[in-house]
């Protein structure tokens, strides 16, 4: 009988190290996982070969910022309203669920819960009481006079929420893109779905900053030709960047340049292209920032298509969010040709008046009224805070002034592709999973691409002689004081000794025989042509260095 | 006026994107610091080069685990009784402060608040009510049926509590090293001293499982002659390694032998090493795991001597801890030279009556049993869970059997490096941070080693020209496609770009001029001696390899 290939690749991740599941001796947590030693190795290689690419090849550069942020950042960003599943509870066991995950295709929640069609799938009595609830993970911080704070549901707020520092970082020119990698959290209501759907996770989060009225990016020429992988919902195509975004299929070029960008980057981990597409969200499926997405959706033999990356335009949500509860200037200037002189009516705050009035927010509120437009209003309002302010028409006045501008001031746009690094990883093994019999034995086989194998090399003495051992563990330190991960391994058959191996992607294996003691030569196998070849031990660690080039 | 240096380093990263103060638009919170683009990429590289020695040199597994950890386990680590500040309240203000903050040296607690000499920093009234406050961040996992968690406050027990599964990836051999690199939490009460002091933190950690009774290490000779520099509490000393062990200033070879491997590391960063020493915890201020400490302090300027890595043998406490409070088979065996048969009274449990008796625990309870010793006591008390079960003496029979043991069973001991990434940091920028006066102008230096320096090379046109420019973007695209981290710029004079340099700590800057174009070579400037060389174009690729070569 031919096992599922979930539970397959998941008895191999445990048994050689590649995934626990976490806190298994206390009994267990869904939606909890840890990475053993290959599986954090691997997860390492992945990140580095996606830094490689968004910091060095496309200059973006990377920030680290805390998980825990506090309840205001996230109240402005929308999560606090919008980060919500809808919930129902048991009626007997009080237990909650998700209601999506219980509905069939065509079924609407509040009909199925009138006809009380919906039971507790553990209890079997009648679900009610559909309640949206947050699913963000809370906490304090201090101690006596607490403040409310969040575990952070993405690393983008990070970035957003310091963008002008970075902004004069890029010595205030757009576009310029920046990275966030690590964990994020979503306290699910009833995970399923394994390592697919955690609660605690790892993501690669990158925002590119651009001009609203300029969406084209500097390096679009390189991926032009480039086939995109496609989705409308109805069929699969194939359609180069260019064309895609002559043909308004993708709304600019700088979605469409990230496309490429992870597309690329997604086959160079060894996912399959013919499980592999990019689907477009419909407009009820758009999270509450997002103004275009794509998925990147990977098939799985077990679970289907599944969301992996998301691409989206976030246009000025979010920065524009932060100045509007905070009165920060977070704008960018596009300049002009040359410079113009302008007559413009312009708000002068008066302080005296604004002091009293508005005591500790009268500052940021002076700000805000400085970057509005007049109007002919008798009574201005801002939102602050999230609160209403009332400006009374005494506390400014308009006046006209002639003013010089080098540019013209705007909130950027942001292009947004944001990795679920778990999911990747899963399916990095999935689709790199073999299955052969061998002298009727079976046999497995992670066909791992070099670049992100967990280990470079497996290093053998072909018996254990003590000169062939010696000569094996010195080859061993050499290749790992050139940062080449080996493993060594001294026990039983060399067959059974390329078998581990093979079983955890390791691509190549080098045996010590007594000609190596001669010669000055090794024996090095290829994990996916069984080939081998001498080569002097010498240039073994050029070699390495050549295949592995990929690597970080 | 000489400004204070903890002042003018922070001015600098600050200004030049090392560090920011977190969420500073919604007016900050203590104890949170972001790292910017250069920040970022400094950890990162101290990460990699720390990897380095640990993975690559020392053999270590790295595995990660989620920072969210269920309650039982941080009650079994003791974290939920012992991990607290003594805490006094103000009478009026009702804000809370960390006792020790308050206390010159010499005061006794009781007796000041008996005096009522201690007062409220901030409203000066009588500070009261001394009681022990937990520093987890605490938050629940789930919605309606919650389950108790905390943020974690050391990446260690993650290590911990996989240690069954770690022992069977080693093939059940000892010794063994296990690292996590990753956050921790910790929920100051009144966080000071800057980015010293965090609520979360960056922290990378070793835990080396070993034989209690043999504590060498297999390469302690590779380290035998390096010297030491140790505080003994009343003078600095410097010893080799091997005579510290011989005269037992260090207790085991293990202890020392990361002792050296972290002088080393730390000293490869840049840290001054008369700024550095090793000073031994005394017995009341050892952590309640610890057996014996010995803390890397680092001399800052501003803050005097600071903990910035804790070596600690923690003995069996933790491994002994979840064996006790799960029943899991956490134990190691050292093997016999030859198997023996010996005569051994065992407990055999009954099911039958433990079954009814203890229902969902007795099959842990039954493991526990099988694990003790026999005694003469008519009743066994086993502590499981937290609770101590009584084991009435109708469960179980005492035996006398004959059996073949190959091995002896034992819990390993640990010893554990812990280093706080964010203080090395801060002390890699406060050591390598130089001012000189040139031309009348300060002028900033970082002399940030070339292999952790966020920038290798600013890559230059000498001037704004056409031809220029392109070979300038040509050799540093290059550059970065080697994996090399170039900076760009073309803005101002070149003595401003090699300022803007030399201010973030890039080691070299290559300008290109008309030469470059006749005979294909640039100047390459270096930092520290600001000494020029023509290269060839041709060998910038390999010429920086070759002076990074350090880099992970």
């Amino acid at each position: 009988m031919v096992k599922d290939i979930y539970e397959q690749v998941m008895t191999l991740a445990k048994r050689r190290g590649f995934i626990y599941p976490s806190y298994e001796i206390y009994g267990g947590v869904a939606g909890f996982y840890d990475y053993g030693p290959l599986g954090a190795t691997l997860k390492n290689n992945v990140e580095q070969a996606w830094r490689k690419k968004y910091l060095l090849q496309d200059n973006c550069f990377e920030i680290t910022t805390p998980t825990i942020t506090p309840f205001e950042v996230l109240k402005a960003s929308g999560h606090v309203d919008e980060f919500t599943d809808i919930t129902v509870d048991c009626s007997k066991c009080k237990r909650s669920f998700k209601a999506e995950d219980l509905l069939q295709e065509g079924q609407i929640l509040e009909e199925e819960l009138t006809k009380k069609s919906l039971k507790c799938p553990e209890c079997k009595a009648p679900l009610e009481h559909p309640h949206p609830v947050n699913l963000m993970f809370s906490t304090t911080i201090g101690v006596g006079k607490e403040r409310e704070a969040f575990l952070r549901p993405e690393t983008a707020q990070g970035i957003f929420t310091n963008f002008h520092l970075l902004y004069r970082h890029n010595r205030e020119k757009l576009p310029f893109g920046v990275v966030q990698v690590g964990r994020g959290y979503r306290n699910e209501i009833s995970p399923r779905q394994g390592t697919l759907r955690q609660r605690e996770f790892n993501m690669a989060e990158a925002e590119i900053f651009i001009d609203p009225q300029d969406k084209t990016h500097p390096n679009f020429h390189h991926v032009e030709e480039y086939e995109l992988l496609l989705f409308d919902n109805t069929k699969e195509i194939k359609v180069s960047a260019g064309k895609a975004v002559k043909q308004k299929i993708i709304a600019n070029q700088a979605l469409a340049y990230y496309m490429c960008v992870t597309q690329e980057l997604l086959l160079s981990f060894g996912i399959d292209p013919k499980k592999f597409r990019f689907r477009k969200h419909a407009d009820d499926e758009l999270a509450h920032y997002a103004q275009e997405c794509w998925d990147v959706e990977l098939y799985s033999d077990h679970f289907g298509w599944i969301e992996c990356v998301g691409i989206a335009d976030r246009s000025a949500y979010d920065i524009n969010a932060h100045i509007q509860a905070t009165g920060t200037d977070m704008y960018t200037k596009r300049p002009f040709d040359t410079p113009i002189v302008v007559q413009k009516q312009k708000i002068i705050p008066k302080m005296d008046v604004l002091g009293p009035l508005f005591k500790g927010d009268a500052g940021a509120i002076k700000a805000l009224l400085e970057a509005m437009e007049p109007s002919e209003q008798s009574q201005l309002t801002l939102e602050y805070k999230g609160k209403t302010f009332e400006i009374p028409k005494e506390s400014y006045e308009i006046v006209t002034v002639e003013e010089k501008q080098t540019g013209e001031k705007l909130i950027p746009h942001v292009i947004e592709p944001s990795y679920g690094i778990d999911r990747i990883l899963y399916f990095i093994l999935e689709h790199t999973f073999k299955q052969v019999t061998k002298k009727g034995e079976q046999y497995h086989l992670l066909g791992l691409p070099a670049h992100i194998a967990p280990i470079s090399a497996g290093v053998f003495p072909l018996i254990s002689d003590e000169s062939l051992v010696e000569q094996a563990k010195m080859i061993d330190q050499e290749l790992r004081n050139h940062g080449i991960p080996t493993y060594y391994d001294e026990g039983g058959t060399i067959g059974r000794r390329y078998a581990r191996m093979d079983e955890v992607g390791t691509p190549f294996c080098i045996t010590v025989d007594h000609e190596t003691l001669e010669t000055g030569t090794v024996t090095v196998r290829n994990r996916d042509t069984t080939k081998q070849q001498r080569i002097k031990n010498t240039h073994l660690t050029h070699y390495f260095i050549q295949h592995l080039v990929k690597r970080g």
